[in-house]
């Protein structure tokens, strides 16, 4: 992985361990479920934005290497099984 | 598109459009919501394996070709979108 | 269910069966792939679209009724499954 | 929010900032992309069984309470607004 993508993922997941402490603070202060829930569906947005950056380094940095090298059969099963996962 | 691969997927269509006409069935019918909605729902699912099958088909059939002949950055653009689609 | 409302539910239905027959078209044709997928990501936002409305009918017309006759922890099952499917 | 429900929902959440504090991990040493992918959507999941408790000690707790009270506009809008975020 490059060092700025690297970077760039590392500090999103920064952000997602706040959000999920944020949350932490809301149950422990009691607030009202709703906005506790709309907290927890931003922080599950922000984990499917970070794996959408992730998947797309995979894709161009290394898809296009294991294709080349004849890899062609994992790569298939494992963008499906991310593809299945992502639907989850 | 293989024969075998494109009757499976129009056999699965099939099925698709008759849970669609069953859920007008039961709208016609005022059924209970709560089970229009599970028809629903398993009928999302039925579509959504529909895409896997057809993504599975064009990561084995085209997606090498296209890397092959140098089209990485467009592969890529395209499995991240059909990526994004599907956590819609 | 109101007249209008069911109206407007099986207006959406149909739209669907539409949708659904014209993704058969396209794999008939052999079309592209990942045009096909969107015409799908396409028809399961409907279907979720139509399931908005549905439960919006339930939950105005008949969870308040069934709360005050005392059917709370039925009401209850229902909407949490709901909640479940809907993330499928 | 009782004393027992909130401990289980805190408990939840300290595992979940666990799994994010990993996934920093794995992507800190350069682990697989797609072995990066599949904790990510376990943390997903996770998230969302968080917000099913939630909601289900929200239904059970308060929604029967805002009816009676008559809020039940306030309360329809609110669970099609989380029922939409979930969806998401």
């Amino acid at each position: 992985m490059q060092d700025e993508t690297q970077n760039k993922l590392l500090h999103r997941l920064n952000r997602i361990e706040g959000q999920v402490r944020g949350i932490r603070q809301m149950v422990q202060n009691d607030e009202y479920c709703i906005d506790i829930l709309n907290q927890s569906s931003a922080t599950r947005s922000a984990i499917s934005s970070f794996e959408d950056e992730l998947l797309k380094n995979h894709l161009s940095e290394h898809v296009a290497d294991q294709i080349k090298r004849g890899d062609t059969e994992q790569v298939t099963d494992e963008i499906l099984h991310v593809f299945k996962n992502a639907k989850k």
